[in-house]
């Protein structure tokens, strides 16, 4: 019998540490350890976690035991640093953070944190201790764009990307009420989102001469789940040369394919993966890509770092039934 | 030119103030004196209700003013009477409540109010100085059962219905949470809805022998507007006497409609009409009806009682164009 | 290493044939060997089931190849008995019907089939060589009257049922029209939906004193996925002695479960699952229940019968992630 | 007493037919003369436009008679030319053809045909005798990007926008499939969308610098009406003398308005106008445009031109109710 991989989430009530918990429940090498949350301790998962009804009986704790392989830190941004700070995790201790509190580089309590898109650093997350999870934008438009970077294809470059309510997390807000969203679209953080730096930081360790010129245009959707990203860039290489080049650089990468036809959303909904599709006219090639904000954008790509991390199948875990309608 | 009932609107910024004020905007006869909103005092109307830009430049005032016509009370369950206690409106002044609170037989400040559904009322409406609007689950429910306590054949009515999130108003809720609501079925009240006793009330108005026996299910429907009722009543009628009574009783109702095939709810989203569909086998009798709960379950209906109240054509400013799609 | 269980698919490129197929392809002990459909022949199964880029490279085929050990028919209604009578199955060949044919005892080529509900009939389940896997809204309606039934407790019962645009299958009609179906309800079949039959068959095994008195009237959702059930009926118990009659009924079954909160749709679509809730009020029993209509209500069903006819764990390839949101 | 103007609808069972006739029967100065429809001869309209039960009795027909004083053509594209090649209309008889048959200058039996978008040729549409009616996305993208052109500033134009499933009319497709659709988002037409040509047309009529250099990724939203736009262009003018360009532009139009805070599309859906708004970062300028489909962007701005062209107020029968919600 294996050893188990002992687990904690910390922020196990919120929209990512649910949705790490389902998938370690059914992680076949994961043992949950504790699911830690401070303003449901007492109560069962599945009080807060519904649909957990009659597949688990643990309960929310708000005590801190660190007796622990991997910790998932699972909290609003800004408080995943502070919770280091504040409490003393023994180096042993991997931690994945879900928050984007140490994508730039920030250190804290003598831990250096590593950029987890596999895509990009499976190398080096495979040695590390910590590891600072992609936003969910992030993920799907540099899994759009970083085939052309480490080309240095890349200059100007324009986006436009729509998100399901998940992204906005559990708050009641005026934009999450239902009478507001449903049917609707609209913009938000034009040209400003928060993601756009940990974007180019991941294209410009491909391109050093990129320059950093991604305008992005985030719009929020009427679904619940899911990211659609169109990415326009300015190429002279061919359709065929494009496609090959993505697809070699996908090519061990198994959540991450190039679909020859036009893609949707609900292909990867309730799924880790990643699909691209590229389409050209003229010099401008179009970049479309899919993802599940919760799973590939968060809690699915947290569990295939993990997966690197400690020397398990990388898809462990991930291999998940598409909701597809 | 036509002199022109001066309104004034009390709770401008909810659901069915906003409603009222946009079916009196393009109401030829009336003019709107002024949009009550205490916590909204100062902004532009279309600053709450913002498809209203480019309509209207009217702004919400918390002074009151009663030098009018007729006031629509659009507040909470509650604050109506509060309201009619606390504030000295001249009795000259015709008031037409969309909240429950005189639904019932309750008398303030000297004014005994008329229940406002024109199907079973419109008589007393025509002379009434006050009138308490129907609930909107119990106008949908109400006009399936009506022709049939004419004829005194209620005995037990099983009733399920479903409603559109702005049934539950303006405040944000985890049952009206995007991210709960979109693509779910719930249930709520069993059995125990505040409708039921109005209803009740009608029902023996048009049949005294009718013992209250109305078991409702309510349930969430993953929609903004709309009531779907279906009720399932016992009768040795044959189903061509039933529809030949549902087409008599309502013929000179301008509103409500009895469909010779299947209704669905979106013949009637953003209408004042309501829409009947009778199906029977064996001795059950299936009664279906629609409304939009915004319009015909409450502010459609409160300009049609005001039309009637001032001897104005009961489909004046109503003829909507329905969003069909 | 254990051996596996060879499994062929018939009619795969439709919505019951192709959550088979995902199903199938998580599942440890089983190897797929064909996905038949004669129009999709020679296309990969992504290239229908376009969610499976990336996780099969299987082909469909229009061969007929028996040598399996169980076959899955997931066919129009009519089709299986008749692809039984036309084609030589060797009766080693463990067949799983997804379709109507043989749920009300018909028997074809020397084959009698069990009615493959394991909440009612697990213990033959477990010696079955043929299973007739039942409806879904008759699994979502029987599974909350069960309890009931087996205590004598049923005389007239009322049921609404709404279920997902799946339900109606992969052809294009007018009544799953996106224009049409989108934040719309309506009903059909009242009172003469097919399923009432197959109901009352499993109620009258329980309780052999009812009548068949099951009124059923069906709604269309404005969803993809998923049944909410609401049934009425009259009982003396007490809600203590119901909660108690039914988590007795369930105890021992992985997949249905009495909640001790209102339920709702999302807690179960994408799972095996059914929740239960019960409401009383004087002497009426309201009855909620809840599952995926594709899944407890068709291929997890399927999968879940084959667990058994085959000794493995009832919940091998169907502990699913939950879409939750 | 004024005469009405007499309409004759071709095409009327359609979406955009039925859009017109709904918004002529509700138009004060028009009477309508015939609703023709080859399919639909002899039933009455409210059999196919199920939300006029009760609203008219006017039945479809297969005769054309063109004793009118306007015909609103609403037929697929193409069969707007055929019908004019091959039916004799008196030059007497104004023409509004919603189709894309006449919108690049194509003639047809001696009549000349005007560009109807009234915020670009108003002039010219209050003389005009024929009128061919801008598309759908065409009208949104352009009307966010005519007050650039008329100050000579387009270079580079990135846009992308969303459309509902009205869009793609009332065939059944596997896009306009309910279960496909729901909660999914997809491009189609990369950069070769066919109302490129029509808007670049408009805008080098404002301004003959510019290039046509508009590269367009529309895609498919998961609601049935409306479409959002975000435009990206390069321009040193800041965001002040901007938004002063576009209020100054629209001044005296009445259904575009420019909106001070970010728009949304519900704010427009079931009306006829269009909303806007500007953001800029750094020399990045996006702006943001919403119309309905059906209203603005067809049956609406159809009627908005006929106002036009027979003198009458151009906002007569379009002042409706958003739906809002």
């Amino acid at each position: 019998m294996e050893k188990k991989i002992k687990a904690g989430i910390i922020g196990g009530a919120g929209y990512t540490g649910g949705e790490t918990l389902r998938l370690l429940l059914n992680h076949h090498v994961v043992e949950i350890s504790f699911v830690h949350s401070r303003s449901n301790a007492g109560k069962p998962v599945h009080a807060v976690h519904t649909d957990l009804l009659g597949e688990t009986e643990m309960v929310f704790t708000d005590a801190l035991a660190f007796d622990v392989d991997v910790l998932f830190l699972c909290m609003g941004h800004g408080e995943s640093k502070k919770f280091l700070q504040e409490n003393i995790v023994l180096s042993t201790v991997k931690i994945i953070d879900l928050g984007n509190d140490f994508r730039l580089g920030d250190k804290v309590a003598g831990r250096t944190f590593i950029y987890g898109l596999p895509e990009l650093n499976r190398a080096v997350i495979l040695r590390a201790n910590n590891v600072a999870n992609p936003g969910c934008f992030a993920t799907a438009i540099q899994l759009g764009l970083l085939p052309l970077a480490s080309k240095g294809l890349l200059k100007e470059v324009y986006t436009t990307g729509i998100t399901g309510s998940t992204g906005a997390g559990q708050k009641l807000q005026n934009t999450t009420h239902f009478t507001w969203r449903a049917n609707n679209i609209s913009a938000y953080k034009t040209l400003t989102h928060q993601h756009v730096t940990e974007i180019n930081q991941s294209l410009k360790q491909l391109q050093s001469t990129y320059q950093g010129n991604l305008h992005f245009v985030p719009w929020r959707g009427d679904f619940t789940r899911g990211i659609f990203v169109s990415s326009i860039v300015e190429t002279q290489k061919s359709l065929e040369e494009l496609n090959q080049l993505f697809k070699v650089f996908y090519q061990d990468h198994p959540f991450t394919h190039v679909a020859d036809t036009m893609i949707d959303l609900k292909q990867v909904v309730n799924t880790n993966k990643c699909l691209i599709y590229l389409e050209k006219e003229g010099n401008k090639l179009v970049v479309h890509s899919a993802i599940d904000n919760l799973l590939k954008g968060a809690s699915g790509q947290a569990i295939q770092n993990m997966n690197l991390m400690f020397g398990l199948d990388e898809r462990a875990g991930l291999q998940l039934k598409s909701t597809v309608f």
